[in-house]
């Protein structure tokens, strides 16, 4: 082998880092799919023996334990079922010394106290949401990217390696950020897609083709979008009446219009109705001049 | 005046068509302002005249009476506050002969009842749905643009005209569908903005600035906003099982994490719960491998 020839994944001329995969679901296997075509050695472990077999054949080592798996990398990386899993998988490892990444979706909560349990076993630990579904997994241009919140000093180790299968975007120490960045997004996009759903609704009884109508609708959506810089000033200045150009007054009265529509087509309002519910409580409250930002407070419960 | 010389408002070289334009709101006006600039003879009417003064400053003619402002032109342009302010102000106006583009919000079912209207009085009716708020109006690269329905003729014969204020997007021969459309992307978006609220509200009381995140959000929702498309395949296919990559099972799973993480912040799952209740409904059907376009039929009512 010369200088020039190209690396091999038994013979990398810089030895790429080993990683063990706990969890060879659809997600956990496109993962370890694009680590291994990238030349690490990995090392995979799977509740279910036969979901990991398949990956031997492209270069994984198939451990027979979680411990087992665990003892053979430095680099953990967890993508399991739910929480509860991981504690389960690792109750039996020796997680001394070891960098703890843990894909497996959770919450805020269970990501922080998954942090302090990996501590108090002598694991760094980062925590992970995943923003993508696994075909876009090491697919070029897909936009798939993972947000990580936790150790820096992990982070900042293996940041080259954690960027093989996805992007990255760290989000700071507090390990319930990455699950916090993770649901507000997934959050926001189930209303954008209740939206959608209300707006093919409405198109579905009419001689409109839903192909000539999604174009104006992504472009409409995409347009508006940057509508959340606006909303984010207001938020870190407080004022909520700043920029405002469709105040709240003026868009309760023009719900009436998007009801009104919804029952001359026949379709539901069950989808709009929430949102134009909270409008009407912060304008009786006496908002009306200002931009629908403070209902985010609204949202708020307590004190 | 040489053939060289610029084109002014009183001696065009090519004379621009006249045009009347009734009702000077906060809309109205942004676009007489912009068709004044442009050099076209306009004439407004306002039922509060004050209202319409200062376009006079501008070069409007401000007639006294709605009849008097349909005489002057014969493109009419009604820009009021609602579908019976257009049948109040047009009672007692000829429109025999006249070309009618209401740019006055209403329901589909008023753009066709105005339609018929208009054509039993002798006019040629164009519907319209006005996708900018005034300050996009004339102001280059906003996106603003109308939709526009009813009269082919009406709208090949004035397209020029109609465009210098905002881009114009013809959806068929039926009056009814440029409000359809308004109205669809006006309910999509405010779903995608309740999304955004509840977004915000989970990160209200983290360290983390809401500038730091609306960035994040608006990637995602942008990326995610093509996903339009395949909604659109699988509703002219039928076939709701195309093409899924997380399919209805696996998000009424995920569900769970959102609903637990907004309770441990301390946010109402008001805005939420419809949208998760319209998927575990089709879900309960037997739906459970299918992409959640399904959701579109469930919220369509009747037989």
């Amino acid at each position: 082998m010369t200088d020039n020839a190209p690396t091999s994944r038994t013979h990398p001329r810089t030895p790429l880092t080993p990683l063990t995969l706990l969890g060879t679901g659809a997600m956990g296997t496109a993962l370890a799919r694009v680590w291994l075509a990238a030349g690490h050695p990995v090392t995979v472990w799977n509740r279910t023996p036969a979901r990991a077999e398949p990956l031997a054949a492209e270069g994984a080592t198939v451990a027979v334990s979680a411990a087992e798996a665990v003892a053979a990398s430095r680099l953990v990386i967890a993508c399991l079922l739910d929480d509860a899993s991981v504690g389960e998988a690792l109750d039996a490892a020796d997680l001394t010394g070891r960098d703890l990444v843990n894909l497996t979706t959770g919450t805020p909560a269970q990501g922080r106290a998954r942090a302090a349990w990996a501590q108090e076993r002598g694991a760094r630990f980062l925590d992970a949401g995943i923003m993508a579904v696994p075909p876009m997994i090491g697919a070029a241009g897909s936009g798939a990217y993972v947000f990580y919140s936790g150790s820096a000093a992990l982070f900042e180790e293996h940041r080259d390696t954690l960027a093989v299968p996805a992007g990255t975007s760290y989000v700071g120490a507090d390990p319930g950020f990455a699950a916090l960045h993770d649901v507000a997004l997934l959050s926001a996009m189930g209303g954008m897609f209740a939206g959608i759903t209300h707006a093919f609704a409405l198109i579905r009884r009419e001689d409109i083709a839903p192909k000539d109508f999604a174009p104006l609708l992504q472009g409409w959506l995409t347009a508006m979008a940057p509508m959340v810089h606006t909303a984010a000033d207001q938020l870190e200045s407080g004022d909520y009446g700043k920029d405002v150009v469709s105040n709240l007054a003026m868009q309760v009265a023009g719900n009436a219009t998007l009801l009104r529509t919804a029952e001359e087509q026949g379709v539901s309002t069950e989808l709009l109705t929430p949102y134009m519910a909270l409008m009407e409580r912060r304008l009786a409250d006496g908002h009306g001049h200002e931009d629908t930002t403070g209902l985010v407070d609204l949202l708020i419960e307590g004190p």
